[in-house]
């Protein structure tokens, strides 16, 4: 097995480590942040750093990249307070990856690539229309973290919108059937496919 | 579609609950942390909450769950400042997900869940030998959320081992080619199968 060093690391040309750095940590979730500034700009953005936090009270987490160039997600999510965080599937992942181009503050992704808003039931921020799962996120808090100074954030489940068909008996969805994604490295889109669902592990059995 | 909200979801039966809070952040990385204690004790869980937080310098996060009953891996980092991340793949998740069956602190999951170790190069912490990608870290710092007293901790990479062969010519490692599998919820496991590698997104160009 080849081994490389934290010295060898810092010492890949830029393009190199940040795809290799982007791949260390598995496979990543896939999914479509909405927000609305103050002024009425929608934003859309993907983000695959989107983690389970807790279940009671129903938190999740995010990791923005650090504050020094415009981040109209992150400020619109402090300056509102709320945002949706929208699963991305087979269906529009290429329209979904484009939102990562960096557009003006002014332009919106929904229009600019072609993806379909919403508002539902007087939630502040826009879903997106073609998710089969969207949940509406309240802010909670955020942490920079010193050595980097990338933003670590907790939102409040407020709402959860999802297709009947997918949710399973042990209240988990299912999200190979709705045909959500999962991303590796910068740019790889995955289709996921079960191979099993284990039982509860116990010391005393083996699966 | 079907809408729960905030305090729906608070009035789930907790399995269910639980369940379905772990699906909602979509496909997750699948890692065993390896540690060992200051007394020498070695531990093996698995985990879902590995993401990535930075490239230059190369760091990494993950998320423990409050600390009011023993958290062996935490603590031993905690006490060390020395974890191994070993990928899980097709050829040993059963293994893997036994690992979070609560053993006692003085039984090694290497052992009881029938998964090989290798120390490597000096380093503190155990890896996995089957793994095809692991990673040893060292604890840079955590935080504890307030709102709900998980700790997100991240590390940064002091070195990572893997198989020539899954590296691709853009630097990132081919997670797929390896075997590795990504989990949904908190018990499915999953193969994944690239769809699409995508270039990078710009405003004046559509995928």
């Amino acid at each position: 097995m080849k081994r490389i060093s934290y010295k060898e690391i810092m010492n890949l040309p830029d393009r190199v480590r940040v795809h290799f750095m982007n791949s260390l940590s598995g496979f990543k979730s896939a999914n479509l942040i909405g927000t609305k500034g103050i002024e009425g700009q929608e934003n859309l953005s993907i983000i695959s750093s989107v983690t389970h936090l807790g279940s009671k009270p129903p938190l999740i987490s995010l990791i923005f990249r650090p504050h020094v160039v415009e981040r109209h997600s992150y400020e619109n999510i402090i300056a509102t307070k709320f945002f949706t965080v929208n699963h991305v599937d087979r269906s529009f992942f290429r329209e979904a990856h484009q939102t990562s181009a960096r557009y003006p503050r002014d332009i919106s992704e929904f229009k600019a690539c072609s993806i379909k808003k919403e508002y539902l039931n007087g939630f502040y921020a826009p879903f997106v229309k073609q998710s089969q799962i969207k949940l509406g996120i309240e802010y909670v808090e955020s942490y920079e973290i010193r050595k980097n100074n990338c933003i670590f954030l907790a939102g409040q489940v407020c709402c959860v919108y999802y297709n009947c068909e997918y949710f399973l008996e042990d209240g988990s969805l299912d999200l190979e059937s709705a045909g959500v994604v999962s991303i590796s490295g910068l740019d790889t889109y995955h289709s996921c496919k079960k191979i099993a669902k284990l039982p509860y592990a116990k010391p005393t059995k083996k699966n």
